[in-house]
């Protein structure tokens, strides 16, 4: 076993505190990452006030430095600079792992905390750690261009909005329409800016206009003015929804064009909106998240190339317990980045 | 004003009974249909028993022969067999009509009866009658290899399937499945077929199998069977949902395979279903209702060229109440098409 310290969620109702914990050695495809910055993603807050599955050490959209391999490792060697996302491990053989969408493997994917090892049944534990051990299958490279700190949230928030925006066909010609502007919402105007949609951000905040336009929204409606709503009819090829609290879907769906989509990120415990709404123009509504191997590389070949990175405010380690407190008070700029060197 | 004759529902709870009523003098632009046959469909039923909007002539897909012509009619002339669906005006300037999808007119389409007429602002009047005044632009030519009765349905049912079907490029290589055996649900299992698919009829009833396949289904799955509905997850490229009673969606949404999507037909009233079968895949849940002027013509080239009509039961008109309780009570072998000829 090897030795790494840890900030462990030890009951869902007391700070993190800082622990030595045990990694497996390294398997033969096994890759050990020397974590660097770790994203404070929401799942993190949701999975550690949630009583039971404790310790847990949260943290899932991290970068680092490959300390060590396993002997069978052919993409990394070490001391290459590499990511990984809330997944390590998926069954490998269903449909949807052969397509590249291990996100959605039937026999569930392993998630990189909270999930249970495939191998030898322990549970996972996540990325808040000064090292991570994972199938190289599930790493990737980190574009050396690119600030590290804002590519860790890409490995989560990223990939969960580029892949419906890619599957939709975000590019040249459509309107797309991104709501809310928190830590996926503004990669999705990112994102969707960079491929080349005409980009409206939808927000209950008129504040966060000017802040929307500089990451490249064309236009900012205040999602609380009825009118300005109801003035967005029949418009949007496709709008991303990243607002986690329950709202009413109908006003959104009503804004889509002909055959449009509305992909609903956050809405996870129900759904409201009106059947006629749908029918009304022959749209859809979907659902998506995370993401697969095959559109994190992609993802991460874009944000290279254009020199995409998530907007991050940077706190060391220490400061892990002050992170989450902020997050849940919606104190953030967007994402948190922690430094894992200063512990 | 012309005369003609007609069934008429006086009120919402005693049979239909024949009376003379009027029809507008022809506009430049009608064409009066001598009705031939006119098929009955559930939403006659239930704008005959709603209350209000009395008196009523229900029947929104009928054939017949061109009667009389307007001055500026181009496309007919008379003695031309011709059909005539839901929708027999809309704005023609919004994008939806611009797009040849007037069943979404932005300013709401004009039915075929129960609507308001966009000129003169009267009460429209349906198909249960000798005659039926229209705009050319929302008459068709009526296929003349096929059974005129049996093209009454297409018009309504069958466009109702037939957009959806297209609109998510059912084709070889698809697997495509069709819930309930009716009025829609048989049009679809036909066309989905014809278009090449690989088609699986789901049913509440095993008594229906036998059917199912000589329409085309290439598997019958009685949806009642739990085992039999698991073992479908993930495979389909696209649901269509006919069944009009209320019912839990999601074993269908699971059936979808990655970026499947599931239209549903009937459920109009709510949508019940779990949001994370939606997420676990990208899946979309759509919805649609009739069709635009290019799917109704490229609808009926489709079945010329392939010979293709509705399975229905003929009865004269002056049966028109004991076909409406006979389907009320479920009692008919995909559709009526009442012979409007026997009053």
């Amino acid at each position: 076993m090897r030795e790494t310290t840890a900030y462990v969620a030890v009951d869902s109702d007391t700070p993190l505190t800082l622990h030595t914990i045990h990694r497996r050695d390294l398997r033969p495809d096994d890759v050990a990452v020397d974590v660097t910055f770790c994203g404070v993603c929401h799942s993190d807050l949701h999975d550690i006030h949630r009583p039971g599955n404790k310790p847990l050490v949260a943290g899932h959209e991290f970068v680092g430095t490959v300390a060590a391999i396993g002997a069978e490792v052919t993409r990394f060697q070490v001391g290459d600079a590499v990511a990984v996302g809330n997944i390590v491990d998926s069954c490998g053989t269903c449909t949807m792992c052969l397509a590249g969408q291990e996100n959605y493997c039937e026999q569930f994917p392993t998630l990189t905390y909270g999930g249970r090892d495939r191998v030898d049944g322990t549970p996972t534990q996540g990325g808040y750690a000064s090292e991570y051990i994972a199938n190289e299958k599930f790493v990737y490279s980190l574009p050396d261009t690119l600030d590290p700190a804002g590519v860790a949230p890409l490995m989560c928030a990223g990939i969960t909005v580029w892949e419906p925006l890619v599957r939709w066909n975000t590019g040249p010609g459509k309107t797309v329409g991104i709501v809310g502007l928190g830590g996926l919402g503004h990669l999705a105007v990112k994102f969707a800016h960079a491929l080349g949609a005409h980009v409206v951000l939808f927000t209950t905040s008129e504040a966060k206009a000017a802040g929307a336009r500089a990451l490249g929204a064309d236009e900012v409606i205040v999602s609380k003015d009825a009118a300005a709503m109801s003035a967005q009819a029949n418009r949007f090829d496709l709008i991303i929804d990243t607002a986690s609290a329950p709202h009413d879907l109908t006003p959104y769906i009503r804004a889509l064009a002909l055959d449009g989509t509305l992909c609903a990120l956050g809405a996870l415990g129900s759904m409201q909106f009106d059947p006629m709404a749908l029918l009304i123009g022959r749209k859809s509504l979907a659902s998506a998240g995370s993401g697969g191997t095959v559109g994190t590389q992609a993802m991460l070949d874009f944000c290279s190339e254009r020199g995409i990175i998530a907007d991050v405010e940077v706190l060391p380690a220490r400061d892990v317990n002050l992170a989450l407190e902020r997050l849940e008070r919606n104190d953030v700029r967007f994402r948190f980045a922690l430094d894992m060197k200063q512990m």
